[in-house]
């Protein structure tokens, strides 16, 4: 696991944000900590919290490691928010249930951190990610390691958690860009510009 | 809402047992306290929190005031134990994602008090209760509330609580009496009583 590293760069005017994505799972959950520089995502940590051992065997102590897990995580790294899959399907209610519960939880230490909370469908976040919807698990697992630069392999709850930080911050930077973009034409409006010119300027940055 | 009682009542030489039911809901939550004293169920308090107003427009809110709610009342009437409901079904995967999320916090609220949790299917509540297993919601409120002499009408989330609470007593008692008449039956056997005769001295009790 990578050290946690200073906030801020000095070299960029904007402020770093940085996020903590979390997979929730009642057996094993994953987390991981990406930071925004410039114009990079930059790793900063990740690791898995398995919730179930011989000394857990209490659905209530499962979910109490996991949010100490997690807890730790954010007092450790203190990122800015919490970004996580939002969940439409799933097998069963047994297991939407116990993922609901581990889901709870992660919500949960978000709040009593003071962090908000963002939510991507699986689909967001692999086309943030793969640029592709119906990407599988590996593909997602191969580009996040390798838009990281991270080269150990990592546990699939990890490299999802990743994905949804990265998720995160790019639409992020996309709303910000785009949102700059409104502002300006706005701006070359009020000066008198036509529609047409300030498309033609705008269209060409 | 019945004020704090005082634990342990000194006419029994048993310690009093103490327990809050949960009726874990993303809209509502209901919880009950109920304590055994002698051969008695002794009605304590119930309550409910509405998670959902416009000032928590964020699920990690509505979960956080949830947990709340629920260590609130476990710190102001310091139950021996937590009981609710085991969910075996739901109407889809959103409202058992939903509910469990829900039932996570409250879980976790136990195990960071410290006290065990137990879980009962609804259909073990409603034999605990009405002494039925297809009991209608409608029939569990009318019996907890008569258990209990509660004449005040409640919240379906809080009477819901309280047979959790509830069945949790009944079943201790039964297993606690089921313990006394295999120990009281083996010492008898001891002492050279024919099986017949310890079944008929037995079966008079």
């Amino acid at each position: 696991m990578a050290k946690p590293l200073r906030r801020g760069n000095p070299a960029s005017k904007k402020p770093a944000r940085r996020i903590i994505g979390i997979d929730p799972g009642s057996l094993v959950t994953g987390w991981g900590i990406i930071e925004s520089r410039g114009s990079s995502l930059v790793h900063v940590g990740h690791g898995t919290i398995a919730s179930v051992s011989a000394d857990r065997q209490e659905p209530a102590d499962r979910l109490s490691f996991i949010y100490q897990g997690i807890q730790a995580a954010i007092k450790s790294y203190r990122p800015d928010g919490l970004s996580l899959e939002r969940i439409f399907f799933a097998r069963n209610a047994q297991s939407a249930l116990k993922l609901g519960q581990a889901r709870g939880v992660a919500l949960l230490a978000a709040a009593h951190a003071g962090i908000p909370v963002h939510e991507y469908t699986a689909s967001e976040i692999k086309v943030a990610v793969v640029g592709y919807g119906q990407a599988t698990k590996d593909q997602v697992q191969k580009m996040v390691t390798s838009l990281l630069g991270v080269g150990e392999t990592m546990a699939s709850d990890a490299s999802d958690a990743l994905a949804a930080a990265i998720c995160h911050l790019h639409r992020q930077r996309f709303q910000s860009l785009a949102g700059m973009e409104l502002e300006w034409t706005a701006s070359l409006r009020r000066r008198r510009w036509s529609a047409a010119a300030v498309k033609r300027l705008v269209g060409r940055v």
